[in-house]
């Protein structure tokens, strides 16, 4: 069997680009790359059979113009698009404008890019599906003050007021009590309106301790779809995740085979295809659905290593027609993966270190895994994301994994800029981290405890 | 549980000084590096604990001087030493010492070294533990050649005439018929004088068109052994293996499992301690033992890939006084991996290109592992072996594992210096390796089909 396409044109850069240039190579698939003005240095750009510039270095005029990534694909004959993670990929209007024009966009159907994208819809598409979700508010609150706090004092306080167009904590407001209500909704909706175009707010109960679990999903034009693995990705900071792991920590493994049981229903109900992510928060045993990310994630690299499934492959094969090349029943899980994400930043200041590479020298050996576009004499660009490596470990067992990851932390030698290394390797010393007694505020805190610390010295 | 160590000295050099160094800090070791003259640039060196110099370049001199390394040892306070593979891995003396030095050596105990190293010794406790052998002389050929050619007619002809003492293909002879065996004895017994210091030979039926299949063990102090997997190592040039897979394809597993019970069987019998290879002749569906390897093998990540076992952290543990860490039902194969050895070698002539590394860029991505001490702006030395780097992939199924190959080997950048990936490019589009239809001597057919094509023209 063959693929509807045999060009991939590569609409992103950095390490995903790698990765799904790789991805082509091992598949026999031609690929096309694409690149910002000055963003020509990027490893992938040496493997594709074709490389073109597409503009600026601006993001907004190169890697975010629908109609110049579209113009890329045209001129170098390729007829599928691999959007990656960030930039084009959850956009609906482009995946539109894909299909509109002939070409295969390696993702789900606009429509469900688009229904996945407003919050109070996917809502309630999970829960007609029977996926968990946090107690809540049914449609968009109303402008009317009286109603909304009646709708709210039904979800109960705690709560938190959310951007139907939203993600990244932009559009959120926690509300503690009705008192807080009106300013919240008001500031939100501002908020909202400016980030979004879309001034539609919903209310769910706010959990005060939650982890953040998520699972992945895979499903091709036939019907079929399957859950891979779960993954922890509770540490973050700023809603910006810094470590993940699959498979979580303590949590009952029956449990988590019937909310990925949930998660594939909900695929097959909406007629998904491709690879994506439900993202739920996880606390006093119960699992609440926060959003579904239409797209690959960042941290897929975990769930490679524990099923040996190569997630980025299947995401072409179903694009391209083809048959996911496994059934649930073959996934099993095998031991415990560590992904860190190596920023070029300052771990103090979390503020961007762009500049010259001067050392580079990866960790090895069995167990672990680099994903990077970087090498020797690289430059980085000030322009873009500041990921410029994934370590991602496997061992037998979580411990087995920590202790690795210490180990190639400890290895890897990045000069030239600052980076997050010494907060990760901190991280992997910390007792609260190994015994994974960790909820999503964990991070900030133990970075607040340092700032109090200085401070009153 | 802790070790009876805390310290190990690498008595190695290059990507297993490397590999070694790796396992210490996963378990929490601290390491010690020894280097010859002008060798001090080697990886690892910048990962250990503490560096020592212990003579010059030339190999006889330092790293196979037992005198120094064991110097080294005490200058330094290891208390355990890993040999690696080649150097004083096989050496029966250096393992005594080391015991009479009150150090724990990272391998079998030296008389077990001895008894395998003596091939008519190994033979006869193979055949008595059960372990299938060739049909062959027992004990050494007597001088008086009317009894020697007695003895080799119920061997049968066409047989090989071997030296007791050796290995890598000296000291052995082919011998079609009888009217050969005269001189084929004494030609091997001057050869064997010469190299091994012990004119004592053997006969043994000869293959015509064997494939080599292994099979890894590893056995605790307690007495536990177990067997991990089969490995085919048929692609070799003069002895030398270039490409290794595990497992070994089209061989009924039902068998395989038969063998490496019987391999558990001999190390239980004698003793045995450590991770050691039993080495096999295939033809006609039947295994034939050839030799016990009794030490960390080259070859050993492709068994890793398929085992998720890491062999040289368990070496180290049951050195250390530990049980091994999983029982013979806990290992399961999961798909398919292939090592090539990508030498510092003209690919067409095999000889060594050493020389300074002016580019690097390894392979990443999912499946591909590279053991390599090199880096952009390393010299390789002339003085020692030409690997530079293994490179490591896994697949599904050994299709996918080629597959990952072909990209990771096309991906790989080595500049400075030539190397044999484009043998191994040429190897992985062969039909007959793709089909694993070969045998030992297909790589040498190959190339010398070359040699006859270009002559020819």
């Amino acid at each position: 069997m063959t693929l509807t396409f045999d060009t991939v044109l590569i609409a992103n850069r950095g390490e995903v680009a790698l990765r799904i240039a790789r991805a082509c190579k091992v598949l026999g698939l031609a690929s096309v790359g694409l690149y910002a003005e000055g963003d020509d240095a990027q490893r992938h750009l040496a493997l594709v059979d074709r490389a073109i510039c597409i503009g600026p270095a601006a993001p907004g005029k190169s890697y975010l113009d629908k109609e110049r990534v579209l113009r890329a694909a045209r001129l170098t004959g390729a007829q599928a698009i691999h959007p990656g993670y960030g930039f084009l990929s959850e956009n609906a209007a482009f995946a539109q404008a894909v299909a509109e024009a002939g070409l295969t966009l390696i993702g789900p159907p606009a429509a469900i890019i688009r229904a996945m994208g407003d919050k109070i819809e996917a809502r309630r598409q999970m829960m007609a599906a029977g996926v968990p979700c946090l107690p809540g508010t049914e449609g968009a609150l109303p402008e009317d003050m009286a109603q909304a706090h009646a709708l709210c004092e039904a979800v109960g306080y705690p709560l938190i007021v959310k951007a139907s167009g939203g993600g990244g904590g932009r559009g959120m407001r926690v509300v503690n009590s009705p008192a807080e209500l009106d300013s919240a909704i008001q500031t939100a909706r501002q908020e909202a309106v400016h980030a979004f175009a879309n001034g539609d707010l919903y209310a769910e109960r706010f959990l005060t301790t939650p982890r953040h679990i998520e699972i992945q999903v895979l499903a091709d034009q036939m019907g079929h779809a399957l859950w891979l693995s779960d993954r922890d990705c509770s540490v973050q900071r700023r809603h910006q995740k810094l470590v993940e792991e699959a498979p979580a920590h303590g949590i009952s493994r029956a449990a988590v085979a019937e909310l990925g049981q949930h998660c594939v229903a909900a695929c097959q109900r909406m007629g998904y295809v491709g690879a994506g992510t439900f993202e739920f928060l996880y606390e006093d045993g119960r699992f609440y659905f926060i959003e579904m990310n239409t797209r690959l994630q960042v941290e897929h690299p975990v769930t490679e290593m524990v099923t040996g499934i190569d997630i980025v492959a299947e995401q072409i094969r179903v694009a391209g027609g083809l048959p996911l090349s496994i059934s649930q029943d073959q996934i099993t899980l095998d031991g415990h993966s560590i992904e860190c994400r190596i920023n070029a930043e300052d771990p103090q200041k979390f503020i961007p270190s762009p500049g010259k590479i001067t050392r580079w020298r990866p960790p090895g050996g069995p167990g672990v895994r680099v994903e990077s576009h970087l090498y020797e004499g690289y430059t980085i660009p000030p322009s873009y994301d500041s990921l410029i490596a994934k370590l991602v470990v496997h061992g037998a067992t979580r411990a087995d994994a920590i202790a690795r990851m210490k180990a190639a932390l400890g290895e890897m030698e990045i000069g030239g800029v600052l980076t997050t290394i010494p907060l990760h390797q901190r991280l992997m010393d910390e007792s609260a981290f190994k015994s994974a007694d960790i909820s999503v505020h964990y991070l900030e805190k133990l970075l607040s405890r340092d700032d109090g610390g200085s401070n009153g010295q």
